[in-house]
């Protein structure tokens, strides 16, 4: 007997018959010995209708009033598959957030679970009812509604199961699993049996859009073992567990790649001490996210600055530093046509030559580096847009990563 | 200073131009110097695609589920208008049943309001914020959602008029009043400035479907003044309130007709004690509503029994009375196209003749009257449904009632 988690997106439960399907796999889990808890999305397609009305409503609207009209959505999930668990036998009933509670920060919009009161699911589930848990909502100290922002159901599953004590998250997707990399532009891409939370965490957050960033993180500090499998097949999926679950480390485990970064340079600023800081204590304080940055080597007395923020954020950092800055400089150049490789694999805190691999194979092919940034178990390059998919499938070969 | 509630039907907050002009309605009623609290229905069209779902999902579904999912319709109105004042310069925040709270009994899809919380609304209210209310759906015993049934939003303006101590509950509609008679059918039927509430239920319970019916037992019981009035023009509307308010009595305030009754007639039935017990007391076993009874003047020891229940009990009225009563009788015959006409008016509780009018009446345009039923404020008579326009309008006249 295990106690399970199931969590269901938006695409598996988008219609009716979705939803029914989606029934019949919990069944399955309970006809297993299993104890189980769900936690679902809203119907695809409805949150965005409801962000609509939102935004036609008054373009800058109340965050509290949002959380309250988006997280409908998700309750209307958690009652029809209730229903639906009830026609197929299985004791099952809806839970919102403020029903538990789960209890959030008051930061409407984006707030953070602090406490998931998980007694009485477990008093229920131990008695063979299934709570179908609404993600994405929970109940901010105003005794108000609050949502975890897009893709937040994630973070609701994996607290929800630190809270019940589980032993496994499964997270249902429309992809059924963790691959090497993206496998619409890599043919050869594998899926991964196993992957740790550190890995998963560089892959969420690099663009492998599989699991939402904080729900790994939450994960990683509650030791949540997380398995992302397809809602549409039977098909094994990918375990995100801690490294020690993991036999032998690969090298590289995956290769993520993000467009979503622009590149500024500054040209020709005056090298003298406290000029990072005059550049990127105004974007921090502007809330403007610096992710690589790059310092040139001093010649005469100034030095060439690179560094890369969201492209959404690409104009106001260029007018923040432009009416900011007080060091000269003689010139501010951005670029939107890059994009972010980045190779990530724990084996790489013990093995020397990772770096050197990943720059032979690109030299190869003639694509030029702009950027490099380094971390225990990643080295990320800013390449030229254009070369995205030759460079994801030269590395992919480069490391050994191709299924046979 | 005058403190108010405001509610607005389903189309009335049909889509996002149209909550703002509800917005726009209540910010004139603040402007005039009122503390106003305002009770929505669900956007036209939300609450049936939400009972589809349950539908699709079980045709016998928890009726706890069905609450929780129908339920969101009205949320996601409240979070609108009140984005929707904001704009407008009201301090204005959504409320739903469960925070208020809205208490109700545990009977689901059709829970009755015990109480309502109003103490922290009249606090805020009192401080020029306006509460923009969820109608319909209160807080069961189970800390679980409830909905009051179909047109419940009524209910729960009315039931925050009372808790609230509010001058005034107007009910915004498609309609701007309450008529004689139903204008589409008698052109000269009028707008009347006031009616008692016993005439409303009357007038309510017999078709005339301005009001839910509770919403005017429960103002009558709470002596609550309700105005009802178009959400889209800005002539006054009708008032609902106490006889004493009204300075003269109508002898007839208006004609209300159902087509929703079925006549039944046990003929030759043996007339003996106990027969009208052992005919309608399986009925009543069986949740048959009977409206109108009569029983002819007996000859040879036997009699003919007429009664009316709605249309859409008839197959399972018969069945109930060929299978059950014990008592021999000749024949079941049964009568779908009828009509009942109802005369209603505190008036006639002073007054003679009205009865006598309303026969006369439709003696000369040759209507034959199969059953008559009275109380001490209506006389009501079921006839042909095919002469229901032509009685309705020679009714009207006979009273007096037409348009000058």
């Amino acid at each position: 007997m295990a106690r399970i988690v199931m969590k269901f997106g938006g695409t598996s439960v988008g219609d009716v018959n979705r939803i029914k399907n989606v029934a019949r796999r919990v069944k399955a889990e309970c006809d297993r010995g299993n104890q189980v808890a769900v936690a679902v999305s809203a119907m695809s397609g409805v949150t965005n209708q409801l962000v609509n009305y939102c935004s036609e409503m008054s373009p800058l609207h109340d965050a509290r009033e949002y959380d309250t009209i988006v997280s409908t959505g998700e309750q209307v999930t958690t009652g029809l598959l209730a229903i639906a668990l009830q026609d197929l036998g299985v004791t099952a009933r809806s839970w919102q957030g403020w029903q538990i509670p789960v209890i959030t920060d008051d930061a409407h919009g984006k707030a953070r679970i602090a406490e998931i009161k998980g007694e009485e699911l477990i008093r229920r589930m131990e008695k063979g009812e299934v709570p179908v848990v609404a993600g994405f909502q929970g109940l901010g100290p105003d005794n108000r509604v609050t949502t975890l922002g897009r893709g937040g159901s994630d973070t609701t599953a994996v607290a929800l199961a630190a809270a019940l004590n589980a032993d496994r998250c499964d997270i249902y997707t429309d992809v059924d699993g963790v691959y090497t990399t993206d496998p619409r532009i890599v043919p050869t891409a594998k899926k991964l049996d196993k992957i740790t939370y550190e890995e998963m965490l560089e892959m969420a957050s690099l663009g492998a859009k599989v699991l939402q960033t904080r729900s790994v993180e939450m994960a990683m500090k509650h030791g949540v073992r997380v398995q992302v499998l397809s809602s549409f097949s039977d098909a094994p999926g990918t375990l995100v567990c801690d490294e020690d679950e993991i036999m032998e480390n690969a090298l590289v485990s995956g290769i993520a790649y993000s467009r979503d970064e622009a590149k500024v340079t500054l040209v020709g600023v005056a090298d003298q001490p406290g000029i990072a800081a005059s550049i990127f204590g105004p974007l921090a304080d502007a809330n403007i996210n610096v992710d690589m940055i790059v310092q040139n080597v001093s010649q005469d007395g100034s030095t060439d600055m690179t560094f890369t923020v969201g492209k959404a954020d690409l104009e106001r950092a260029l007018k923040v530093v432009k009416d900011q800055l007080k060091v000269p400089y003689k010139a501010i150049k951005s670029d939107k046509n890059v994009v972010k490789l980045s190779v990530i694999g724990v084996g790489m805190r013990s093995h020397a030559g990772v770096a050197k691999t990943m720059f032979k194979a690109l030299a190869e092919k003639g694509i030029n580096i702009q950027v490099i940034s380094t971390s225990e178990i990643k080295v990320s390059v800013l390449i030229g847009e254009d070369y995205t998919e030759l460079a994801l499938r030269a590395l992919h070969t480069a490391y050994d990563l191709d299924a046979a």
